[in-house]
């Protein structure tokens, strides 16, 4: 247990001090703003995570402990009902007070109280303990999560500045030359297995209990959709023919007047994107991002093919490798942009968009949520909602994994949400 | 071909002569209101049903075929982007002309032209033979969906009246003296076939391919709850524990304010229940109707249970004689309402309300939409949908069987939705 | 009194008898419907007049009367809040029942009741005598009112059907063939006398008190703005300039996409309009009609000019008989839209258009509202509107008068409004 | 022309640094957040004051300026139509950038042209000295306007704040300890003259003409209404009297909710109140404010009283000297919430609260708008709005004069309103 607590405090240093790194090349007013209901600010965000671990860490178990300021449970509670009352999340851009000083206060406070509840772990009952440092385990991927929110909700602050701000500048850009049509890898169906055997490793509730699934033969497009695919569906008026579209998605693009993905614009009739690094030339060779499920349904059906079933996804891309261009410890190093690739075979399932299945976010057979507070962190979420897969740009290195299950309403769009196409077998 | 025809001429009398009789104790003011935006006037179902025969049957195929009306084309499409521009929806009940017997012409008229052009049948290719026996086919079921939508839209036009006016009075209710507790059918799960196999009968396409698919061991109650059932979840705060609700549900029935079903509100402290043969004390040994999933979900949660997923209702449901209090010819004969049991063993499958079921509505593998118009009669809606299965006491004689798939968002209740529970097997 | 009593007998059935005439051409359908939530259904206004004389005369005086339908004071009460609650303004169009024959036996049972109190006026004290015939002729007055109420709902709500449907049709429209530039009358200004002095005729009270305003010198047009006139701003991109626009007026505009009068449309290019009596192409010669307070406001601008105040229009229209084209007991003789003019001199005065104003609707100096729910009639609607004067083509013969104070939000159009230009003397 | 051009050298800079003071007490934070529609951050209102004298003052005259930044035409443009396009009021909170103290130096910088222009007047010829001289007088009073605005914005901000922070702390409030029944000044009425004459000292052009009106004789309060004299509004209900309130109102405030003055709370039964100073115990020999026109008018109402017109409080106020707690240079001397007086006679005309007059705002006889963007400064507001007078505890020393006409829209209150009393006289 001690060799255990130690691994975790490095750990938790290695990831609170992500968090830091990543909201450095932000001002104070940057992280203020919530420039719609989705998104939060930055300094909410920070304060929260912490507020995770002082909640459910710190207050239960470190003697004598209280609260570091008795507004804090109002104001950073996210959604847990069974904590108490909590501030309305379309307001969290209201809120002037605590500042990012202080907020960065309260993290160090937190650590240090964390710290030392992990150096007197053995001072606990086993139960206890393991109940201890399986809930920083949890706050840690908790943070994480909120690490890739961080940068797809600052994303969306800066682009509705009309001064189109960069999150960062500098960062140099893969070219490459050729986009050749997608390959695709075959499947004979059969019973498979998926989800995680909640043995070994970390993972979510929601992506337990492992069990068998009846799959039909089918085939997996070996890329990603690129932008010049995209390029292509709306030359051909993809945006403009109703036949192509779920009946909720026509109504949503009409109402919301979208004719491409989100983030793009056009300047003198040519396609630019604002992206972290600033606004340029929409690349035709790398993969489309920030569309929602119903374009990508959409697009699915133009291209005669279809989304792939959140099974079908797994069962193809749980035998590779959890590699691509994930965000580091050092946010400056890394793409915060899914790549382009010229090489052959399946590749980009992980680390460059998330990938929407056709899979609506329900429990796997025999799921249950725990008790109490901490089971309200997924099952609750388990209606209208799509399961993506993959792990994105943005997601931080080591934490997505092959039965990772992501979700998200089928018409939003912030965060870097693309797909890959799959078809039945001939 | 001339028998299936002259079959076809006598269901086709008897289904819109159905459809009129529903209409029948209505006056032109009823038939005129839009009470909500899912609401449709009845004097809209009676000429949209027209439009659907003339539109698809009678103008491709009977020579020289005017439009009755050159506006009904406009103001009668229902969602048909294939056919063109259309009245939006949320302003049907704007439209006082064409009048009540403005329609009742259009139907006339109609029904004249696709007599004619089922006599005619033999002057046809077998291509084109084969054709318009199917659109007529299917325009029947179309007809009666709509019949079952005439009644669930009038309850809550009527409902909105501060004066409470019945649809019909003079029926008398069956007394069930007890209430059991439920008992339950155990399934042991594998490989079962579900979905309509297209080659005998009618079905809509999203019941098609049959297909394999894997169940666990379940249970499933052997009855619908009920009212008594609810009154307990009620009077334990069910409409008041957070934990119990998906989280969108929890924000709607705050929203909405709702406590109770649709329908019931307390008189005295005695909750009744408004209903087409009027208001009376809500009756506990009755099924409860009128509940959203949000409702149905949280209540078999408080009860330790779970919804049964599509394929295990229809697995265990399958084997079953569709049976129930389903709406004849004659609607002032059948209870407009599901009616209580003492039975023991598996029942109310069938005619008494709809089930929620836990099952997203998305296509079936290897399913695709026709082309056409046609096509768009079931795929688009695959969206934000729950099925539910059985049929309820508003559903044609006929209509409906195992393989029926009904699907409403999760948010409403305006139909007759009740449940019934299932369980993982011990 | 007998007498005084005797002639109100034979004024209440006149129009009473009046109303009804004006619902006669209308379907049941027609009556029930709600276009917008300004509209109030025709069945309503007939049944609304009528629980006005049920309320505040039969009632509170005859013996022993009951009401007609305990329902009714819920349904049919419109803003009294002293009489108790009442259905929402914005479901008048949801309620089906009572049926337009059973609002026609309800007018018919309460006219009898009136009638009755009338034969017995010589049963009560002078007070109780004289506050009976004030409320019948108040009575009267509010029926009248919602006579020319029926008129322009009706409009908007056949407007809104896409068969564009006439009220009636027939009716010959007078061809003027000049259009001169409109004339002035000069007036000197000074201390002049406005408002109604209460002693002899009808007034409502907002007409009250009369007294003394000081005026500058000023001129005011003779004739009513025209559609001519109106083109003419139109072609000089007057719906396009905001500097011509009061700020609130710009963004209502802006928001509600106006670029010409209510009920105007163009067909090829050319401009029609719609009216009870069809549609047809725009007349150049005549008064405009279906303009806000922010259209006519900016058009003076425009023109270099002003509107009136109510003062100044007042002081001028004082001396002028009340003539024009008012609508008589039978709606089928009188135009139902503002006629041109070829002659010379201050006219239009009356009976074409209501003429918006420069005044805020507020109290005439020392104004004070009655006791109980007829004080509620006026003075409770001083704010956030616009006077404007005259009586218009829909207004019924008999109802209008110098001191007369109409008044509508600025932003409003659906009633018969239309301007008169005047300007500072030079 | 020197010496004016000294002297106005020498305000400016005063004014200049006084907005700078009142934003020094704001983080970063605080000055960026936007708490409703009608609140700009303090950060804009920096930045557009001096957006104003970029554009108005610098640009067209010093030669060869460039803006000093080209996005800020964009982001700072108020409502000037005539001046171009500009970024929706609505978001002005979603800015981060440019910063606090790019705008710090924005203002450093147009501060410095400013006065360059002002030392090179003599460069320029009569006319546009005269047209200089007199837009750099415009932009002062219009950056004192936005001073007060400053403080009745960041008032709402922190208000929104559940942790409840005071802008500043440690002012001492003066306890006065009577509260008597408030006298009354009488006026004969008669013809007066009201309105600036724009001889002498600056004005808006919504002061004038000076013109003659004519008056009832009335009676005016000495005092303004009290706090404790609206607890006894509440306690007789006030809030809950249809009958005293216009229709407008009692739908406002029905559909707000409110039952108090805008920053009052109770705690424990006791009638808290949020100020600037911070959060304490309502003071009832305090004017109330925060109170908005439809409040104002029912109080009246339920005291048998009225509010003044404008010119009757002009009439009687224009005789006093303009004195009071106004904000001089250093907002932390003065009280930012009005207070009690002890003394008799007419007192409380200026420094307290702005007064709620009956007059809805519209232009004074002969009102004739400038031509040009300045034109745009008061006539295009003239609409749905009502004139309030005084100037208030947030005003700047100096702004506020007899004839200065403030208004806003009935239903607001974030200013600091309140109201005095009139009557007609016996």
């Amino acid at each position: 247990v001690l060799s255990l607590a130690n691994e975790l405090r490095t750990r938790f240093s290695a990831v609170r001090d992500q968090t830091e790194a990543l909201a450095a090349p932000l001002s104070a007013e940057d992280q203020a703003i919530q420039s719609m209901p989705d998104v939060s600010p930055t300094k909410w965000h920070r304060a929260h995570t912490t507020w995770f671990f002082e909640t459910f860490v710190v207050l239960p178990h470190l003697p004598d402990a209280e609260p570091h300021d008795p507004a804090f449970g109002f104001l950073f509670n996210s959604y847990y009902e069974t904590v108490g009352a909590r501030h309305p999340r379309p307001q969290r851009g209201l809120i002037s007070r605590p500042s990012c000083s202080e907020v960065a206060d309260y993290r160090v406070a937190v650590d240090r109280r964390v710290a030392e509840l992990l150096d007197r772990i053995d001072e606990f009952d086993d139960t206890t303990q393991e109940e201890i440092l399986g809930l920083v385990e949890l706050g840690l991927h908790h943070e994480q999560q909120h690490q890739e929110l961080i940068l797809m909700d600052i994303k969306h602050v800066l682009s509705i500045n009309p001064t189109e701000p960069a999150y960062r500048t500098g960062f140099d850009r893969l070219e490459v030359d050729t986009s050749e049509p997608a390959g695709w890898t075959s499947h004979d169906g059969g019973i498979v297995r998926i989800g995680h055997d909640a043995g070994e490793g970390f993972s979510f509730d929601n992506e337990t209990p492992r069990h068998d699934v009846l799959l039909q033969p089918f085939e997996i497009a070996d890329r990603l959709v690129t932008c010049g695919d995209w390029l292509g569906f709306m030359a051909d008026r993809g945006y403009h023919q109703p036949t192509l579209w779920l009946s909720d998605g026509w109504h949503h693009i009409c109402g919301a007047a979208w004719d491409s993905p989100g983030y793009w614009f056009a300047v003198d009739g040519e396609w630019h994107v604002f992206t972290l690094d600033g606004v340029r030339p929409v690349d035709p060779a790398e993969p489309v991002v920030h569309v929602s499920h119903y374009e990508a349904d959409a697009f699915a059906r133009w291209a005669g093919a279809r989304l792939p079933t959140e099974a079908e996804w797994e069962t193809v891309a749980a035998g590779d490798a959890v590699e691509g261009p994930l965000v580091g410890e050092d946010p400056q190093a890394a793409p915060l942009h899914p790549t382009a690739t010229s090489d052959s075979g399946l590749q980009q399932l992980y680390g460059h968009v998330w990938q929407w299945t056709s899979s609506p976010y329900v429990g796997y057979p025999g799921f249950t949520t725990a008790e109490g507070a901490v089971g309200e962190y997924n099952g609750k979420f388990m209606s209208n909602q799509i399961v993506l897969r993959g792990g994105c740009c943005a997601t931080p290195a080591g934490h997505t994994r092959p039965t990772y299950r992501n979700f998200f309403p089928p018409h939003t769009r912030w965060m870097f949400s693309g797909l890959r196409l799959a078809r039945d077998a001939a």
